[in-house]
């Protein structure tokens, strides 16, 4: 499933849990809640959001079991589609499809070709780094740069969201607490970051962190590791690797750092960003307002964000 | 006001918030509750969670108006508490204050004595790092030292908690944006803090980081920058410094984290530890098992929190 948070345009509704099928969208919970009513079990209909949240944030921290009630739904729609509301996206509002997280655990210094490009030592262990919840923003939003850097850089990452607590889980069943991949842009301030010897002051500005299109769910991919994974800066590429290349794979990842964090429904792992940003160009360039950033990794999609300027 | 979140020992019911007096504690939603009957506000008396909710996260995340009914309260109950139920602490199960705070933004570097014993240099800038929630715990809860560290360090700090959602305020008018002031215990595993140059690792362990034992609220400590500030592990002074002595004193770090993040109500600063932690002893003395750490601030009190090793 592609799993989506949608509004729609014309309206000022709360944000919903959908899925796209044949590239429109239907509402997860009305898709379970019809069919609960086909199964007789009205009672339960009647208290659908309990068990099938139509909020974003509500549905990512149940995690596995509203997942697999969505699944249900899914099958249900696609078996007898014509039943259901279908929406257009282009009817459609998308924001990022895990809204508040209780943490987003991001990796540094991930592909080798980055790490030569920084001029930086392959790493020993996984280095983990954060970002915080202000600085999500969705597929269809701009990414703000604001006056404060003139250093803003762009950093295509598969990003992991996590389906079921854990702690000290082994890389052997690590992917069992997956709920799905997305695309993120680890937008960085090169100025701010390196200003310090802690990065954190450059990784979270206010709203500059898009991830998204959607969650491709673990069920449908359920190997992360041989993926194509580019970005473009106006149509340029900048970026063009494969998660092959990840110096620590997701298994040991979710291992490593389950070890020292419990993982909880809805966090976010992003996983590191292979070589070609514009701080190692030469000359760098940076983001200005008007770039257009495409981000794009097979099997889950592409992603496009404006950047924008202050007024 | 001194803000708590408390529960009854003998009782599984949810946290609340409530506050000191001589020694007491308070429920400050019902003190509410019944000024507003006092008052003949049957109507909102009747929907007094809505204003000021008894839940700490929904306390702290309305922040500024929620302080100002609490304080209203405060002064009710005072002038005529014979009214009211007082509750003994030794009945009461103390948590940290702030559950679930939207970030735990941390600075490090931020005393010059403490600088000098890491040997590393005075910064040009505030070093901002992060913790997650899955660290903190409560005054009375046990420091969590897991099998994955063999170096875990104290760091006694004033913690700042936010009171109303403020960008780019200047130093003059930061303040003005403060809930209180409480204390807070930077624990942080040396061994995995320094592994790679990011600190994050060693600064999140699952509960690693007591903070309370409440806030005091900035109208009864309106000034936060001379502050006697200790710690002690097993009865023994470790650390013992003023919070004069900080290199970025609190405005200057509330204007600063302000112009990259938007700071909301129940938002966290912990605003760097002095010299004399266990790292820099000679030789490095690191806490274990059944070890008791003392925290102390001028103006604030006093947290106790043992060290529990798995067993």
């Amino acid at each position: 499933m592609k799993l989506v948070s949608y509004k729609f345009k014309q309206n000022l509704g709360d944000l919903r849990i959908g899925f796209i099928i044949n590239e429109k969208v239907y509402d997860i919970q009305e898709g379970y809640r019809q069919l609960l009513i086909f199964r007789q079990e009205e009672d339960l209909a009647n208290a659908v959001d309990t068990v099938l949240p139509a909020d974003p944030d509500r549905f990512f921290s149940i995690g596995e079991s509203a997942i697999e009630r969505a699944a249900e739904a899914y099958n249900y729609i696609r078996v007898s589609d014509s039943h259901f509301t279908a929406f257009h996206l282009e009817d459609l509002y998308l924001s990022n499809p895990v809204l508040n997280p209780s943490k987003i655990i991001c990796v540094g210094k991930n592909y080798a070709d980055h790490v030569a490009e920084m001029k930086s030592d392959l790493p020993e262990y996984p280095v983990l780094f954060a970002k915080f919840n202000n600085a999500l923003i969705g597929p269809e939003d701009a990414i703000e740069k604001p006056e404060v850097t003139t250093k803003l850089d762009y950093e295509v990452e598969l990003a992991v969201v996590i389906g079921k607590e854990t702690s000290k889980v082994s890389q052997e069943d690590a992917l069992d607490y997956v709920a799905g991949y997305t695309i993120g842009n680890d937008i960085s301030a090169r100025d701010l970051q390196k200003r310090t010897p802690q990065w954190l002051q450059g990784k979270t500005l206010d709203r500059s962190t898009p991830i998204g299109p959607w969650v491709v769910t673990s069920d449908e991919m359920t190997e992360p590791s041989d993926l194509a994974i580019r970005s473009y800066v106006n149509g340029e590429v900048r970026q063009s690797s494969t998660t092959s290349n990840l110096i620590f794979d997701v298994p040991y990842l979710i291992e490593f750092i389950s070890n020292l964090i419990t993982l909880k429904p809805g966090d976010i792992i992003l996983t590191g960003t292979p070589d070609g940003v514009g701080f190692a160009m030469d000359p760098p360039q940076y983001l200005t307002g008007g770039d257009v950033v495409t981000l794009e990794i097979e099997n889950i999609g592409k992603m496009v964000n404006k950047v924008q300027e202050p007024e």
